[in-house]
């Protein structure tokens, strides 16, 4: 079996099963997509891919990936510089503003602090996010980690250190997903919807 | 929203997505992961696409994808090569030389003949079949294509023009699949898996 399939198929379908949600069978299917389209396309894709990591560096303001520096956020005059939303991950930064209902800044952490895997704060960056914030000119900061036991954990750690300078500290609300089914919810989720139930 | 993900992040989600079974999310999810490995690894994956089009060739005699003229199977002496396997696409082959099954050789079609979407028999790698059963060396002729219209249709038309040079020439079995249910089994499939049917 493996004489007749050639090396570079083989190795295209390796590295294409690296890829986050890409099992055996896509890897394959894509592998002999690649083969079927005309070279150029394939070229395209080869090149967006060095493109991408050729180009896109750090923002020195708040760590988002960017191909300028300070980034588009940063450097805006429109938006509030008065507010910075803390993520993860710079996909996450992508998924709020997708959104369209927050004009602040933001702050990507690049992880999250964990005791038990041994991440800790100074392993991600919230070392800059506390230089961020000694200007005076940040009022709120609002959590937007994921609504995991890391994800409350550092956010309990970035209220420890940033509220004794003045800076408020929010989380964003956790509670029934919109168009989801309360039945389908889990026992913590409707704790946290009850919890943080608003006026009408 | 566009002015904050920066041009190549975008241009590589687009050419992700034209990926087949790649959506936007996933492609999203795709492009965030590379933009997070080292860049070593980023290079091998364009590098592999690059040389999967540059190294891939077809296979003078079957016409399947190799990177040698005769590809493997083709040039193997312990292929039986009075039988040969008649496929759509070059990722059928590698699906049978996966069941370790068959030792007979190929012939990739590169698509099939179908009246209806103006496919013809001249479209497709049917001439160069036509060519190697003149020599009189292969037996019989496995038609692979998929229980599809076209599959069929293409089938039919093989054998039409097989037979009369002395090639027998066979369909793979239709029927319930291995670890399949009855139950979910389509009428059309059930009649086949029927009409199929063998001895104990």
């Amino acid at each position: 079996m493996a004489t007749i399939q050639s090396e570079c198929i083989q190795k295209l379908i390796a590295e294409l099963k690296r890829l986050p949600g890409i099992g055996a069978k896509s890897a394959e299917r894509i592998a002999f997509h690649i083969l079927d389209v005309p070279g150029d396309r394939a070229n395209e894709l080869a090149r967006a891919i060095s493109d991408v990591k050729e180009k896109i560096g750090s923002c020195s303001v708040c760590c988002n990936v960017t191909e300028t520096d300070p980034c588009p956020v940063c450097s805006s005059e429109k938006r509030d510089s008065s507010i910075v939303c803390v993520v993860e991950k710079p996909s996450s930064v992508a998924t709020i503003e997708k959104g369209g209902a927050y004009n602040g800044l933001y702050h990507v952490l690049h992880g999250l602090v964990s005791p038990l895997s041994g991440v800790r704060p100074e392993d991600v960056t919230i070392g800059k996010l506390l230089d961020r914030l000694q200007g005076g000119k940040v009022k709120e900061l609002v959590i937007a980690t994921n609504p995991t036991v890391d994800g409350d954990s550092t956010a309990l750690y970035l209220a420890k250190v940033a509220r004794p300078l003045g800076v408020a500290v929010t989380r964003i609300a956790r509670g029934v997903p919109v168009g989801g089914d309360i039945e389908l919810a889990d026992e913590a989720t409707l704790v946290r919807a009850i919890e943080g139930r608003m006026e009408l």
